[in-house]
């Protein structure tokens, strides 16, 4: 008997009952759009809605979820992993004022493990479905001796669309501007080599003082905030910048928008920093200044809108999100991009 | 002193050296129609030229390159991985009849080395610039305890466009059409799990009978066949199908493309199986169709045109690759897709 690709680790038939698994769930997020997905050698979306737009601009944006991954495994939960990467990806488009069209996913472990990969492309076929999304196509991958075993890795590419003339880049954000703070549901998907060092002991089925099970809250799926920003375009809201808060805090994000001469000022009074941010801190001690340049700190995506539009827009966010005036912008001068007061 | 994400072994500054390091070549791939790329949230990319068709298809591929990164990290040279995935990407969007327009990578590993990873994008960036692809973005990722330390894993999406009446996807392929085989550069990126076992003990500086260094022609990046099939298309070739031969061999693939009632005839005279993959074969005592399940014994795509136009569309391609007139499509019946004769 030779040598087979079997013998390697590497299992073609555990593969194709992954594809059978999920196809189901992929198919359930096709549209009229969808001309060829699951099995193509490239997923067909037909883009006829582009030619509606005077110069259509596609945003493309390639994301992975860090080691919430290995927080899954240690749960052994994975549909949420799907969702994280989904609405990640949006909220990256979302910023620059664009609607999604299309996501593609990439699985990756020692070994195929079918049920595990189909719960992460239905958690993925299930965050699409719910923006809209065509789930458009994927690979899934058996790595042996590049992955610990028992571990894998996800990461996702989406791809939208906006008309040039509404492109969202921050450049029109000015001194005097508000900035409105939209909840997160969590840590979304930053922050979990520390946080997860920091939970190493601990029972995660324990609440520890929240309100639910810690692992629970740990792994609450990072949420997308496409109603939220369609909503106000929609009203007309002259929205001038967008900060998805991801690896970076909102401490290195807003630079990615904020004008040079610009600094946003943050009122750490505005909002209350959710307690299992609070939590972390304390188990490691970790520096104010730490926890607000790796987590999220209990704000998901800045919305900056001219002063006299905040309290509307406001109202309108607050339909569907918890949302509060977080702080507004005010020359640089010399000083650092974000300030807190 | 409290506890900083650095501890954990994330380190937030090797990730910034590597973007710097990598943000010159990224730039060279940029053409007028990338409006952002490196540090935005999402790349933009301006498709005013999608207007110009009549009904415009989007074609989007993920791909990575399997445990081809393992012999990468043996050999100590990574820019050959980031050819690999473009090029892979670029033939699975062109199967369609699809123009590449821009691509996004992925890399991640347990930490980021910046050379590494500057070595990876920069070759990216290079199989890019060849092709007319813009580098839109990408992602990197430090996944402590999810790589095994000194691995990393590379993945890549491509998005294309093709009008909706040139759309290539097999269904025109009939009993009579010639097939002409393109050959391929070596391994490509399947079968790497089974190649490296079968080369484990073996001295890679060492020819072993090859026309270079076995480490060489194993780590040969995969090539793109865009010049061809643009050539073939600009000339008016009636392509009936195309068929990129990837993980699953020359036995898997054309299925994937073939109508149900007909099946590929393979003539194993008319093409030579590359000394790489004899080699290969004679160290596992593999079967010759487990060979052919694996590899692309040379053959990296498949192109089917009808029989009267084949003697002029080989002349094209052969201007800038090696190709042979390796089959013809037959009825089914009811025997396998895939017969070799």
């Amino acid at each position: 008997m030779g040598l087979s690709y079997r013998d390697t680790g590497v299992d073609i038939e555990a593969g194709a009952e992954a594809v059978r698994q999920m196809t189901a769930a992929v198919q359930s997020t096709y549209g009229p759009e969808v001309l060829a997905g699951v099995g193509a050698f490239g997923g067909l979306f037909a883009a006829d809605a582009l030619k509606a737009l005077d110069a259509p601009v596609l945003v493309a944006s390639t994301d992975g979820v860090g080691t919430k991954t290995k927080l899954a495994t240690r749960l052994g939960r994975f549909d949420t992993l799907g969702e994280d990467l989904v609405n990640h990806c949006i909220n990256d488009v979302l910023v620059q004022g664009a609607r999604p069209l299309f996501f593609l996913d990439y699985v990756a472990a020692s070994r195929l493990d079918p049920a595990r990969v189909a719960a992460v492309v239905g958690g993925c076929a299930r965050a699409c479905r719910a923006a809209g999304v065509a789930l458009l196509g994927g690979e899934t991958a058996e790595m042996p001796g590049v992955y610990v075993d028992g571990e894998l890795d996800v990461a996702g590419t989406l791809v939208g669309v906006v008309e040039r003339g509404r492109l969202i880049d921050g450049q029109a954000i000015r001194p005097g501007d508000a900035v409105l703070g939209l909840a997160s549901s969590g840590l979304h998907t930053n922050g979990y080599s520390l946080a997860r060092r920091l939970v190493d002991d601990l029972d995660l089925a324990a609440h520890h003082g929240l309100d639910r099970p810690l692992g629970e809250a740990l792994l609450a799926p990072h949420r997308a905030y496409l109603t939220e920003i369609m909503v106000l375009l929609a009203a007309g809201v002259g929205i001038h910048g967008l900060c998805h808060i991801t690896g970076g805090g909102v401490i290195d994000n807003p630079p990615r928008v904020l004008p040079a001469e610009t600094a946003l000022v943050l009122d750490t009074a505005a909002w209350t920093v959710p307690p299992l941010f609070r939590l972390l801190q304390r188990l490691g001690d970790v520096e104010e200044r730490e926890l607000r340049r790796v987590f999220n700190v209990g704000l998901g995506m800045l919305v900056v809108v001219p002063a006299d539009e905040a309290d509307a827009a406001l109202a309108r966010v607050r339909r569907t999100c918890e949302a509060w005036p977080v702080g507004h912008i005010a020359p640089r001068g010399d000083g650092e991009p974000v300030v807190f007061r």
